[in-house]
C-alpha cells in the first residue's frame, strides 16, 4: 500500500500522536531549527544522528540498536509502535531499514528535510545500509506509511540545495511526459518555486512507477535510474552531492541518446539547455576538476549494482543504460562497459590512456 | 507463499542448481557427516558458522556479511542468488535474516539439521538476530522459497535430540486436533520414529496456522506459543535446549489448564502422562535442579516479548497465555503476571518468598 503523503506548513503537531513513537532526528537540525525542541517533548524517546553515509554503515548498527533500546526502556508493541525519521536521505534509509528489522518491523514515517529526500528517497520503499564501503548492500523493502512534506522544515536548507534537487524533479518530469512534462518544461521559475511548483505532480508520478513494481522485478523502477548510472560514480568519485552528480548523470545520459540517434539533437538542445539553467551545471568547467582514469572509472561502474547477468553469474561485461528517446519515453538498453567507458571519453569525462 | 517443501533420503544433489548459491553451513556438521563435503563443492561460494546463540548476535552481523561478501567475489544479482542454510535453528535464523536484507532480499533454502527445526523454525518465515543478550529484537518476516527435509542429514543427531524435539510435535498435535491428535495421541511408537511418522502432517498442520497470519497480526499465530511463556523462562534460566523446556511449558500450560477448570482432570491426565512418557520428562526431579526466585522469575517473564499493552504503552502487568481445553482447542487468554507467578509456585518452580 501507498504511504499517506500529507503536505503541512508546520511540523505535524496535536492531530498525530507520538506518544508510543520513537523519533529519529539529524542532529544538525537543531542548530537551525530551534522550533523543534519543542515538538521533539511528545515522543516516547528521540535519537539524534549525525548524518551522511556513516550512519549507514553496518558496522555501527548494532550499536545504534543498542543504544535505541536503552532509551526506550522496556517493552515495545510492534503493532502500534511507529518509527518517526526527520532527516534527509540518510537518516531516511537508516531509520526506514531500522523499522523494518525492529521486531520484525513497525511502523514507519518519514518527515524529509531535505528536497531530494522529499522529491525521491522518502518514497518508493527502498531501505538501504552500507557494507565495507560498498553502498547499499544491505536493506529491505518498507514503504513508509505517512510521509509529511512540511515546508517549515523544508524551508530551513540552504537555497543551493534546491537547485540541486531540480534534477531529481527533471528526470521524474522526463520519465512521465505529458501534461506534467509540458508544463515543466515550460516553466520560467527555479531553485525551491520550481520544486514547490510540481513537487505534488512529481511524487504522484514516482508511486505510478514503483507501486507497480515493489520489489523491483519487473523492470518498472529501473526507469528511475535514468541519470544515475553516470551520477553514482561521479558521486562517488569526486564526493558530490548527489543532486548535483545526477544533473551531470542525466547531462551525459542525453548527449549519449543523441549520438546514438535516439533522440533527435534539436531535441537534446532544448533538455540539455533547460537542465544547465536550472539546475546550474556547467559541464565543461566542473570537468577541469581533473578526468577519471579508465580504471577507476571502470571499477566504480563494477561496483554500482546495475550490472547485467549471465544466467545468475555475474559477466560484468554489461550494463543497463537507460537512453532517451523523447519526453515519456525512456528506454533501458544493456551496454557494453567498453561501449560507456568510450562514450565517457568522448564526453570528456574519462582519460584516454 | 508458502514454500515448497521437498521430502528427500539424500541431500539435493544435480536436480537443484546451486552454482550461483551461498551454503551457510554449521561448522560442527562436519565432524558427523564428513559425506557432506563433495556435495558442498557444487555451490558458488560456503560460508561455515558455529552454531548457538553467538552466531544470532547482532554485534558480530556486520563482520559475517564483510566475510560472506569477500567469499562471493564480485557481483550478485538478487533475482537469482540463493542462500541454502543447512543447520538447526540458529544457523538457520541468521541465514534467513542474511537473505531477507541481503540486496534487498535474495533467495532462500532452508535444510535443516536437527528435528526441531525441521519441524518447527524453517517453517513460518520468521527470521530473527538477539540484541545485547535480547532474543529476537531485530528480525523480519521472510518465508523460505523450498525447504528440505531430508532423512540422512536429521538422522546424523543423537536420538535425544529427537525426544526433545517431540514436545513441539506434541504442541502441534495438541493445536490441530481432529484425526492428526487422534492418531497422534494414541501412537504406540517414540522418538524418532514417531517424528517421521508425523511429520509432513506437522508442517502442514502449522502452514495452515502461519499462512493465516503470516506477518502476526491477526492473533492465529499466537496459538503456536502454546507450552513456550513458561518454556522460554526455563530455557533462559537452566540453559536448557529448546524442546526440553517447551516439553516442560507445556506440562506447566497443562496443569494450569486443569486447575482453571478450563480442562477436565482426567483428560489432563492422559495429556501429561503422554507427555512425559515420550518427551522423557520427569517435573518431580528436574525441578529439584533449584527453585527460582520471584525475582528473577518476574524478570524474564518481562523479557519475554508476550506482554500486553494498554494503548500501545507497556504497562507489564498482564501476558497472553495460551490455554489448552481440549484436543484443537487452545485459547488465548490474558493473565495477570501476579496470578502466573503464584501458579509458578504452586506448580514448584518458584520459591514462594
Amino acid at each position: 500500500m501507498p504511504p499517506r503523503i500529507i503536505f503541512l506548513d508546520k511540523l505535524p503537531f496535536r492531530f498525530v500522536h507520538f506518544e508510543n513513537s520513537l523519533l529519529i532526528y539529524d542532529k544538525s537540525l537543531l542548530n537551525h531549527f530551534p522550533e523543534m525542541s519543542h515538538w521533539m517533548r511528545q515522543f516516547r524517546a528521540t535519537y539524534g544522528v549525525s548524518a551522511g553515509e556513516g550512519l549507514k554503515d553496518l558496522t555501527y548498527f548494532a550499536e545504534h540498536v543498542r543504544k535505541i533500546q536503552q532509551k526506550l526502556k522496556g517493552a515495545v508493541d510492534r503493532k502500534t509502535f511507529v518509527i518517526v525519521s526527520l532527516g534527509g536521505g540518510s537518516v531516511g534509509d537508516f531509520s526506514a531499514f531500522f523499522a523494518s528489522v525492529f521486531k520484525r518491523g513497525v511502523g514507519l514515517y518519514h518527515i524529509p528535510t531535505t528536497y531530494l529526500s522529499a522529491l525521491d528517497s522518502a518514497h518508493g520503499g527502498k531501505t538501504a545500509l552500507n557494507v565495507g564501503g560498498v553502498k547499499n548492500q544491505i536493506g529491505t523493502f518498507y514503504p513508509a506509511t505517512k510521509v509529511f512534506i512540511c515546508k517549515e522544515v523544508l524551508r530551513t536548507q540552504d537555497k543551493i540545495r534546491a537547485t540541486e534537487a531540480t534534477s531529481e524533479l527533471f528526470k521524474i518530469a522526463l520519465l512521465s511526459g505529458g501534461n506534467f512534462a509540458k508544463k515543466f518544461f515550460s516553466s520560467s521559475v527555479e531553485g525551491d518555486q520550481l520544486i514547490w511548483k510540481f513537487i505534488k505532480r512529481a511524487i504522484a508520478a514516482k508511486y505510478k512507477i514503483t507501486e507497480r513494481d515493489t520489489h523491483e522485478m519487473l523492470g518498472l523502477r529501473e526507469k528511475l535510474n535514468l541519470g544515475h548510472s553516470m551520477g553514482h560514480i561521479l558521486e562517488a568519485h569526486y564526493l558530490w552531492p548527489h543532486g548535483k552528480a545526477v544533473a551531470y548523470g542525466l547531462d551525459f545520459a542525453l548527449k549519449w541518446s543523441a549520438k546514438r540517434d535516439l533522440l533527435p539533437n534539436n531535441k537534446a538542445k532544448v533538455l540539455l539547455d533547460y537542465l544547465q539553467k536550472k539546475a546550474h551545471i556547467d559541464p565543461l568547467n566542473d570537468r577541469n576538476l581533473g578526468k577519471l582514469s579508465k580504471k577507476v572509472f571502470l571499477k566504480l561502474l563494477r561496483e554500482d549494482k546495475k550490472i547485467a547477468y549471465n544466467k545468475g553469474v555475474a559477466k560484468k561485461v554489461h550494463i543497463r543504460f537507460q537512453f532517451v528517446r523523447g519526453l515519456g519515453r525512456v528506454q533501458g538498453v544493456y551496454v557494453n562497459l567498453e561501449d560507456f567507458c568510450n562514450e565517457a571519453i568522448r564526453q570528456g569525462w574519462v582519460r584516454d590512456t
